[in-house]
């Protein structure tokens, strides 16, 4: 399979890119380096990237951000700002990526654990989990030939504890190569719909 | 205790009117009538409308609308359209309303069935849906003062099918007045982070 991965240079990323590798020939993007850049936060920058990468079998998906900040501080441009990156940058991915995905070929996006267990000022992201796994869910039902979409929801990163651990104390983290395992079994397999929790 | 419903005059509101009214003082906003204007898409008719009605006991929401397209045709534009409206209308309800409820004061929010169960052209209903659930269940553990939020999840209303019908086949709709039930469960009980499903 030809699979694209965006985000391919992170921490979930490079361990996707490592277990798909094995088997499949992988397409690297993201904003600074890889084989190809886009930015999901801008529509026409994911058409180029499409256009300039051809026809997929799968579009895997490991970026995403969203600002942390206690909820009383958490204004409406902050909301949007997360809402456009985790969300719409992946929704951009999907709408766009119909065109160029072969018959049978598949979405995987991103989420996480905060979508069902929250934590201290993570509303942000717990909203934008929320959006994406119904929304994954409802293209589902919609996408024509054979398309498939699902979400991996995982834990925290043993690889990010260093930096999210205070956030997350008393969570079991899970190691990248164990959520890539999540990414191989969306692609590989054959379920369309699906939240993968790695958790 | 003082409620206010925004939405009040439309077929869910007026149920939930009914119910609460029973054994509350009601304040009624909406755009058009009621007692107090309000659109949720603007901030600042938000804070307006807090600003009029003094000090709450409870801010439930029944407005919040969607664009319904098949999957191909949903437009970043349109996308945004109801995260500004469903999402972020209830959200700034949330996060004005915050310092205009009393302590162990209450917020109900509204999303519906479509958030687990996806139908034909509903994919921003069902991605502004689950934004809003799993915001609910972190804004939970991060209100001050004791006060609670809650979502009311109806499957679609007996009222709506002359209007919803052809999307909802097999669905069983559920009564309005069954749906405010839900309603009153969140406002008059002592729970929060739950969703509410009527189905
Ligand atoms: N880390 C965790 O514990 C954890 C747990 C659960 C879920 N997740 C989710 O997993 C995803 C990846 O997390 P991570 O920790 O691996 O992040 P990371 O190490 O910061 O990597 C992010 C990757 O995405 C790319 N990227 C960032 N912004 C982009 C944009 N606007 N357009 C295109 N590419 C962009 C980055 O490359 P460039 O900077 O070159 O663009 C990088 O390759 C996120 O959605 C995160 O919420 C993470
Ligand atoms: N109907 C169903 O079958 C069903 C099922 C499940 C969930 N729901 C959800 O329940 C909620 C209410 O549905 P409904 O069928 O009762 O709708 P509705 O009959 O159209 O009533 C909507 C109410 O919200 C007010 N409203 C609309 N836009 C507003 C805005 N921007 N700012 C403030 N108020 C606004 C309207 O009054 P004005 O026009 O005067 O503003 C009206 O009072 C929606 O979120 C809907 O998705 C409905």
């Amino acid at each position: 399979m030809k699979i694209l991965i965006v985000g391919a240079s992170g921490t979930l990323g490079q361990a996707v890119a490592a277990e798909l590798g094995q088997r499949h020939e992988i397409i690297r993007a993201g904003r600074h380096g890889g084989d190809v850049r886009v930015d999901v936060r801008d529509a026409a920058s994911v058409e180029a990237m499409y256009a300039s990468v051809g026809e997929l079998d799968a579009v895997v998906c490991a970026a995403g951000k969203v600002p942390f900040a206690p909820l009383a501080e958490l204004t409406e441009a902050k909301y949007l700002e997360g809402l456009n990156d985790k969300l719409l940058g992946q929704v951009r991915l999907v709408q766009a990526g119909m065109n160029h995905l072969r018959d049978r070929g598949s979405f995987t996006l991103i989420t996480g654990i905060l979508t069902e267990q929250p934590i201290l000022a993570g509303a942000c992201a717990s909203m934008a989990n929320g959006a994406v796994e119904a929304y994954v869910r409802a293209a589902a039902i919609e996408l024509p030939r054979g398309l498939r979409i699902n979400v991996v929801s995982p834990n925290v990163l043993t690889e990010a504890m260093d930096a999210y651990g205070p956030f997350f104390r008393g969570f079991e983290p899970v190691s990248a190569a164990r959520a890539a395992l999540a990414f191989s079994r969306s692609v590989e397999g054959l379920q369309t719909g699906q939240v993968y929790k790695v958790w």
